[in-house]
């Protein structure tokens, strides 16, 4: 048992370690001068205030949720379920905090190449990377072996898909809003560029890409990461014998190394070479995931290592499949930006129109993937597979976030350096470095979800299992009406949720356009720099409006959930579970 | 049973004689001055050309199929395949081309006042909404009298299938390229109004609405009743005794009655209660085809007339209830569009964005409806409810198609009002009547759809009895992975083929713009109204360009099954049905 603990939990001790010595390090390194720092002081103080805002608004939705849970199951899921809220919550904020001290860093050592920018991006972003998976997992193994009971998990597993939601929700309202707000002004009625210091939406923009792509993106992961391990875990009970509940936490703690390691293979000689850069540390982090993973296998499973192993090498072959599909799709290079970027030359609506076109192809290629994944696995070790698959897919997240997280550091430093007037050779960094940061940003995306629909089978099969606990054994078949209905409601509450959203970024955005008209209307001389923006109104209007707009979007999986479970019973149930 | 015959054939005949007599009445209208007829023989000529051409691509097709279907499985199959797609073809050529000679003349009505616009237009339409149903009955009625075989029906059913995908795209990807690319060029770049006569592309979108909303519209329908048909006939033979087969048979010719009765309650007094006029006539349908209904019930259930008759009931309040709800989302004095108009002025991406968000929310309560169908018929009479209270709702197609189809010719109107240098006031009233034929147009959309998916358990219960009849009785359990494989890949195939049609949409508008502003640049004096443009050039560029990119989304749905089909077995493939 003491070698488990050690495989365990010595990776989680040395992920904090190394964040803990990479944030000395981030200390260290130059913060640009009096004008960046103001700059990035402020996006800091911004994205603080907002999470801070927003921790409020979920810590209350939390505490009633706390005393519910305690008071009608019990007070293990119930502190579980703080915990899991607390810790994604934590991961999300150190993270944050350290990339939004990054930014001006990353665009001061842009001045000394694009190697030195894009190295320290990322190793800012990997403080997020590793926190994520490190807290999951410390909250995963420490609370179960404390506990030692699986189900006491889904609490946890509760707790983290809350601040998920909301963190998504509040973060992406907040990003997209300032985004779409600043552009629509700035860019197209005034003709000034990106990131002008003179578009009063600026900040609230950078502040964005703090709040959402990195905050909201980490609760994200964080909750994929803990949900699926905890499913494993459910399957696992009816098959696992001996120590082999704890074979999904291995594999954790296993990918934890793998993605230290890995990391330290990104580095970058030339622009055109970043992706690639990315990818020889992602490779690094698979190779030595595949190697660790076999000896995993072998060590938990000496009588069927190979189905097992082969299952974990699933889950990396989807991941890899997802990195590639999703370069191919947003990279620069490939048919699909360019024929957006073709279809432009004809005006707006065809490119609104191609862009659309390619985003819904776009997800045609990675279902066929995780089709494949899920059938395959199955086909190897049944259900179990599957969720081995999804579990070795997931654990090597680090290098997944890490990869991601230098995205937005990037994006803020190229508005940093366009804000204070830094060389233009500054910006040519930072745009390339966006530009693929934008499609890491798009890979994640595509890994979480991908790793929910390989779960998905996981997942199903739990909540079968749990009606059959409470002695309902029922059957879904496709045939049933009930289980269509389901289908056809879980179907579509997708589409409201999205719609829902979209509105609220919308509407924010609306009134970030109306405010950043008044401010070039009523603040005399900004376009000729003689006066300053107040930027922190804009940012203060986006954070008021975000949170207030995520509330009937983040309640919508709940309610739909218990409406349908309680007007249609538990049949319709399932079919709207696998319809979602 | 010469009652029986009666009761189908005599609507079928009523039908084509009351169609004849409105063509002989509109032939009797006054067409406009020179420069309307004019413009309007242009776009007759234009929807003829394009239709022969996509019927000769089409017939190619259907050629080489009906050889397979005759020499792999039967003959009398084979004859149902090609009389399906004939006739289907037929009711729109016809249809669109009444459609096209009512424009110019519905133009002149409107002189008159927006009553008489609006009732030729009305009529003219209905022409498409009788035919299509009256064919569509004839053709499975007529076939199934002679074969006496329920099985022989698929392929007249796979018959229109082929037509409809083809008219759809081909019809669909035309009207919207050349809408499109005229106004990209002509209301954003150069600033003209919408149809104003200087716009080398004004030809081709009066060209479109005819080809795409009119006859693609009218194969679309034509495919939907006669596949409902089908569907329900197949289930019936199960339990039916007797005359019984005939009764969905015996709806649609009841539904014919009700629709041409309902039709004359439509009457226009002033411009405020367009959408008022056409619920008038709908309601009055709906009240009829209830009353006659409860009799065809009595008449073949006298034992359990009520479940039947409540089952035909609920397929017309899903038909009500879309329509409703098709009004609020897209008529002009409710919130969704409101909030749109709202949203736009804050530039197009928030228009762009709440547009897509409105849409999205819009398939909601739709889908709730759908389901609530289904369990609601089911729980009245097992899937036999079902299947009839999809036949109830399509029985009544005629009056929902006449509704939608006077859309595409107060469009034209309009047009060659505007074209001609026609009075403000003749526009001013074929707007109003485009603003609410756009929210029609909708209408039958989400009506092809509701019933399509009230049928869909029907149809998956035609495949599952057919697999049983080959000697495979397999269960489709939402736990086993093939299925979810299966419902994955079914769900993204919808995707990847509008996907595809938005592409080709996208691309041939993009042509579109192109040749416009070639003409601006190269024909001197067209802004000045000295020249003028060279429509056929621009109508001809978006048949050719429409018809060819129309070939690869059409195939996808028969490769997509095909594939799933052989590669991964019977089980996936039911699940993929399911899915898409």
């Amino acid at each position: 048992m003491s070698t488990i603990y050690w495989l365990v939990f010595a990776p989680i001790v040395v992920a904090v370690l190394y964040s803990l010595y990479i944030i000395g390090w981030l200390k260290r390194q130059p913060a640009g001068n009096e004008k960046m720092v103001a700059i990035s002081k402020a996006i800091e103080e911004g994205s603080s205030a907002y999470l801070n805002r927003q921790s409020k608004a979920v810590g209350i939705v939390a505490g009633i949720l706390f005393l519910v849970i305690g008071i009608l199951l019990n007070w293990t899921t119930a502190v579980g379920f703080i915990l899991g809220a607390f810790l994604s919550g934590l991961a999300g904020y150190i993270g944050m905090n350290i990339s939004a001290r990054s930014n001006s860093r990353s665009a001061e050592a842009a001045n000394k190449g694009i190697g030195a920018a894009f190295s320290l991006a990322f190793k800012a972003g990997s403080v997020t990377g590793l926190l994520v998976v490190a807290l999951a997992l410390l909250a995963v193994a420490g609370f179960f072996a404390y506990t030692q009971d699986v189900k006491s998990l889904i609490g946890l597993a509760f707790g983290s898909s809350l601040i998920s939601v909301f963190a998504r929700l509040g973060g992406g309202i907040f990003t997209k809003a300032a985004d779409v707000g600043a552009d629509l002004v700035g860019k197209v009625e005034a003709g000034i560029p990106e990131d002008d210091p003179r578009n009063p939406a600026v900040i609230a923009d950078l502040t964005g890409d703090m709040v959402g792509d990195n905050a909201g993106m980490a609760a994200d992961l964080f909750e994929t990461y803990v949900v699926t391990l905890t499913a494993t875990m459910l399957v696992g009970l009816m098959t696992f014998t001996g120590n082999q509940i704890w074979f999904p936490l291995v594999l954790g703690g296993l990918g934890i190394i793998a993605s230290i390691v890995g990391g330290l293979f990104v580095r970058l000689s030339n622009s055109k070479a970043i992706m690639g850069a990315l990818y020889k540390g992602m490779g690094a982090s698979l190779f030595i995931s595949v190697v660790l993973f076999y000896f995993a296998s072998l060590m938990f499973f000496p009588e069927k290592t190979w189905p097992v192993f082969l299952s974990t090498c699933i889950g990396l072959f989807v991941t890899i499949a997802m990195v590639v599909i999703t370069d191919y799709y947003t990279a620069k290079k490939f048919r699909p930006v360019k024929r957006i970027a073709e279809a432009s030359r004809s005006g707006h609506g065809t490119n609104v129109i191609m862009g659309l076109a390619i985003g819904m192809e776009a997800t045609f290629l990675p279902i066929i993937i995780i089709a494949l994944g899920i059938l395959l696995s199955h086909w190897l070790l049944g259900l179990l597979g599957i969720a081995i698959a999804a579990t070795a897919m997931l654990s090597i997240a680090g290098i997944i976030i890490a990869i991601d997280s230098f995205g937005p550091i990037t994006d803020n430093a190229g508005g940093i350096a366009e804000m204070s007037g830094a060389d233009k050779s500054v910006r040519v960094i930072t745009d390339a470095l966006d530009a693929v940061g934008n499609t890491t940003k798009a890979v994640t995306k595509g890994y979480a979800i991908g790793s929910a629909g390989l779960a998905a089978l996981v997942l199903f099969a739990g909540y079968v299992e749990e009606l059959a606990g409470l002695g309902r054994e029922i059957s879904f078949s496709l045939g049933d009406p009930l289980v269509v209905a389901g289908l056809f409601i879980g179907g579509t509450i997708p589409y409201l949720f999205g719609s829902l959203a979209m509105q609220a970024v919308g509407q924010v955005a609306g009134v970030v356009v109306e405010e950043v008209r008044r401010q070039f209307r009523e603040i005399k001389g900004i376009m000729e720099f003689k006066a300053k923006p107040d930027y922190s109104r804009a940012v203060d209007i986006v954070t008021k409006a975000a949170l207030q707009k995520m509330i009937v979007p983040s309640l919508l999986p709940i309610v739909a959930v218990l409406l349908v479970g309680f007007l249609l019973g538990p049949i319709a149930l399932g079919g709207a579970l696998m319809g979602v």
